[in-house]
């Protein structure tokens, strides 16, 4: 197929092999236009081969287009059924034709996760966005079946569009450029080209450069949030046990994308909300990820201007609460 | 919206006033992955108005992707329904929530269409692929509710994935930006850029430059092929009268991108074998296109090399002939 880049596959490989983020050896990659695009053609890919309609499911709180997406397209081949860990109590009879997302870290909450289904017929889609040592310690490189990466949370050229996924079934591989083919005839060129420059930008030095700054940024924000939050008995972040990290042969602490913030009190039943009023904070609210609005979700990957306002608003909000 | 730029939005405009193909004065305009991936938006964002499930048709012959795609998706809100002509015969009844697809230039055929049906709950997609100067002449510009163009067809950068949508009404349009949303949340912005830089360099002359090149082409190819066929009695190439141009300001001969080939000998009822085995020439069998066999499609926007090679082909096949 003349729209893909061998040589960008070439490097995509020798990425993962740097990173120690994931296997590609004997796998097939398709490239998507974004990590949004291939979750779509991945679920359409495994659902080709089950009976329909196929159960779409992650366990909660997830990343919101999983359901969106699924929903929107309205197709008879598959429905969106909500929490995963539903369906890990029911008889073994419902956990058939299941595709799981599972996101690892998680969006919104940062944690490493398995897939909490199993089973002969349950397939799982892998959201490896943030598995990267900027967000996450790399315990081990990823062994799925489909897993899906992006240029987005790499380098941070999400206006690209460019995103890849590492298939081991040869079906599956199939059904996806099909899906590519159909849903727009293949990734862009000049797309390719740009993820292709950036690439090798971050493999000449062996990653050493923007690994290691992304990773000193993300812990540096991780470090005085919990400071500041220390103080208070109104919030709680979420915890991220630090673990020892392959890519840099050392333990690492947490450094992750996104704050998970629960309200602790009663009457705080809207986290969003009261963020916003009391503080001027905006993050998104618990509810999108199909979990409580006592919990909202701030970006840590903003600027660091926008970083440094939402530490000062937060501090001020905290110094505020009744010693 | 951040992923759409103005500055490319502008000039689309402006080169369509320059072109006189379309109007686009208090339209709305989409971005899409090339024209594949605007033709599924467009069923989806008028499906989204119907009753499920929408029947989509075409009159044949049609370019295959109509029926491919829709199928491949197996959504609930809409089905192919196959040939538009065979509603048209009808009761008003049968011709309620439908979609056509009107391709003009038609693909395979190269003739000025207009929409099949008609009616209140009859709702076209005009895909406009090949409505410039350089296959067709322009007749009037075109003012349909939703009408799609591409990058591929107008300086021949299919790999970059560009194409757009003039749309009228402004829900179709919000439920276009919503699956595009939902499908790779927006449009590249490498991608973006390139054709940016690409229409400006057509409008630096006011288009003279690239339409008369092209038009002179496939003009000069067109009038070759039918000097070397007007010579046989076994096969016979579609008409296209000259027409009234409002882009050049005068009657212009055709210049289509295809030739669709007809085979007259009763027993050549598969005019691509008839061609691939006698004259080693590769086309698109008319069955691709709802059409019979005895139809082939041969491209005539290749390079000149491969058109050269063509000619002299199918002269020797010709020569053949019994006198």
């Amino acid at each position: 197929n003349s729209y893909i880049s061998q040589e960008l596959e070439k490097n995509i490989r020798k990425l993962h092999a740097i990173t120690k983020n994931a296997v590609t050896d004997g796998r097939y990659i398709v490239f998507g236009a974004g990590s949004t695009q291939l979750l779509n053609a991945a679920v359409y890919a495994l659902s080709m081969n089950m009976s329909s309609p196929a159960k779409v499911v992650a366990e909660k709180p997830f990343y919101p287009v999983y359901k969106e997406q699924t929903e929107f397209f309205k197709a008879k081949l598959f429905e969106f059924h909500g929490d995963a860990s539903l369906l890990r109590n029911g008889t073994s009879n419902t956990i058939e034709n299941v595709i799981e997302f599972v996101a690892s870290p998680n969006n919104p909450d940062g944690n490493l996760k398995k897939a909490v289904l199993e089973g002969p017929s349950v397939k799982t889609i892998h959201d490896y966005a943030y598995y990267w040592p900027h967000y996450t310690a790399i315990p081990a490189p990823a062994d799925e079946d489909l897993m899906i990466f992006t240029m987005s949370k790499l380098t941070g050229h999400a206006g690209s569009r460019f995103g890849w996924a590492i298939v081991k079934d040869k079906d599956v591989y199939e059904n996806m450029l099909k899906y590519k083919s159909l849903a727009d005839s293949g990734t862009s060129k000049d797309t390719q080209l740009r993820a292709l420059k950036l690439i090798k930008v971050v493999l000449e030095d062996g990653g050493q450069g923007i690994f290691n700054f992304a990773y000193k940024t993300m812990r540096g924000r991780w470090t005085k949030l919990n400071h500041v939050l220390s103080l208070s008995k109104r919030f709680k972040l979420q915890e991220i046990p630090p673990s020892f990290c392959k890519y840099s042969q050392t333990v690492r602490g947490a450094s992750p994308a996104f704050a998970w913030l629960k309200c602790a009190k009663e009457e705080d039943s809207n986290c969003h909300k009261v963020l916003h009023h009391e503080a001027n904070i905006l993050g998104r609210e618990g509810g999108s990820f199909n979990a409580e609005d006592r919990y909202v979700r701030l970006s840590l990957v903003k600027s660091a201007d926008d970083f440094n306002l939402l530490l000062d608003r937060l501090k001020e909000l905290v110094s505020m609460e009744e010693q």
